[in-house]
């Protein structure tokens, strides 16, 4: 297969031609500079799609629903696009062929486009991969993104400030433990999902739920958490159950309400705003880390050296290094 | 309460004063600029500790087993610090005093001490703020700093690359969703930890885990990891029962052999460095985002209007802000 310029897939790209779109991520993710022109020019295109960040613990049913989901909105005629952010390991490969197993009859439709993220052990890379990987599925017209998270951590409040709606789903029967760390991310719902609502203890999930929010216990403190507040919008609890195909259509009005408000309110704004901050950020992480990698066996070496003898401190390294790489140029 | 200098801190840090190291690691987490000199002299003074990372997915009794652990150092004379990374809310405020509640009958012991850190929201200090109160417990002389956390996403990377030992703890009957997230974690044990063995189905999970381990299936990808291969140290599999107080003293022998393994191989050294590189790395963006911060209503604005209208890509945006900001200094 003869090697396709970048400059040549992104027209391909925009009128959505899937395997284009494929190589341009791979490119992306690979770091690929002739590839970088044509990402700015992706991301140029992009800002028309409704990106929506899908956050669950373990267990919650969230990769289900999620393909269900996107059932829902095939049946609205929209396109749908899936970045899921798997922390299983790069070489299983499981979740690439995990992710086409449960897209089931989904598999073939141009309107669906699923993309993995193997983001464990790359380096810092989750932020601004993933914001590339959504900017270009953006630009190629796809209705909806969906960012699919597995969720304890700060990836997830990393997703959330991309997103312009953020769904976490709780799942009944996930014990203490589980349901504790949760806690901790239903603070950055616009809407709650509650998954294998067939069990019967769901309805102590969605009661307990529905007391949490009423106490304000998932309340956010918006300066530290960096989330945008919406005092016109109020989360809704919605009972989903995949097996049974319930809630689902309900969970996407409740999605494409969410978008509604936003831009009723004209908090969508905002939302874009407080986006490109986090935007602006991940590329600048981005380049510093990979100018750290250009310079780890050259410049670094004598400053990492009087780290590991500790006859100089972290910081104090730290700013001679930046101010030796001159990121940013002369 | 009067204000005390942090430079009068230091030397009682250095003295294990429990009162003196709690101040001073506020000060650290909040990026009070005072603090910083105190800071970079309990980096010299640090050094002798053995910091040992112990992650394990929600539900795997893992926070049970450190404390477990915590008086099983003890007992052998040592002292013991636990830098709890909780991913629960800031607010809640119920991730300290439920460490307080778990250390039991250590609580009021100066031998132990417990610091838990509200992760969550706080943009990017994950790394560098763990690092750092790393620093000062082991300035402090502890003789073991545990980083423990609750892992399935990409801190447990980066914890794994600031340990010198790395703890992972499987339990049984978490179900298949979470088995198949800590395939993902696996990679990066030292030592594999089987917690909750009094039940019945222990011998599978352990049985599955010596499978997968004989089979390579968790072998690492050192190079996109970044972690250290150590070839001489084969990972052992220690079954626990923190209701029997079984598995705990042998649990301590792996993580004190590994160290001995270490020393006598000499990769403490190689380890050292990867410290010293991620050190460095943390240092430069918490260096990068505090600019960040600093300037977000300023410099940033006319930055942030053009990537939001998108007339500027990110890197582009990036490299200009970069220069700008000259990080580092003239």
């Amino acid at each position: 297969m003869p090697y396709i310029r970048s400059s040549d897939l992104g027209p391909r790209v925009l009128a959505r031609d899937v395997r284009a779109i494929a190589r341009l991520l791979t490119r992306a993710e690979s770091g690929v500079d002739e590839a970088r022109a044509t990402l700015d020019a992706m991301f140029a295109h992009a800002g028309r799609a409704h990106v929506v960040g899908i956050t669950g613990v373990p267990g919650s049913g969230k990769s289900t629903l999620v393909a269900k989901l996107a059932a829902a909105v095939r049946k609205t005629g929209r396109t749908i696009a899936i970045v899921a952010i798997d922390p299983s390991s790069p070489f299983s490969g499981g979740s690439i062929l995990g992710d086409r197993i449960r897209m089931g009859d989904l598999g073939g439709d141009p309107g669906v486009f699923v993309r993995s993220m193997a983001t464990r052990g790359a380096l810092g890379g989750i932020a601004n991969g993933t914001l590339e990987t959504v900017d270009v599925l953006d630009a190629a017209g796809f209705d909806i993104v969906i960012i699919e998270t597995v969720g304890v951590g700060q990836d997830e409040v990393e997703v959330a400030r991309a997103a312009h709606s953020t769904v976490v789903v709780s799942a009944p029967g996930l014990g203490d433990d589980i349901q504790a760390i949760k806690a901790g991310i239903l603070e950055i719902a616009d809407i709650h999902a509650v998954s294998k609502c067939d069990r019967p203890d769901a309805n102590r999930t969605i009661a307990d739920l529905k007391t949490m929010l009423a106490l304000g216990l998932t309340r956010l403190d918006t300066a530290n958490v960096g989330a945008v507040p919406q005092p016109s919008w109020r989360a809704p609890v919605i009972a989903t159950s995949s097996t049974r195909g319930e809630g689902v259509a309900e969970l996407l009005a409740a999605v494409d309400d969410h978008r509604a408000a936003l831009e009723r309110s004209g908090d969508i704004e905002t939302r874009r705003a407080a986006i490109a901050e986090r935007r602006l950020l991940a590329a600048c992480e981005a380049m510093l880390r990979e100018q750290f990698a250009r310079h780890r066996d050259g410049r670094l070496s004598p400053l990492l050296e009087k780290l590991r003898t500790r006859t100089l401190s972290p910081r104090t390294a730290a700013q001679a290094l930046l101010h030796e790489l001159k990121l940013g140029g002369e």
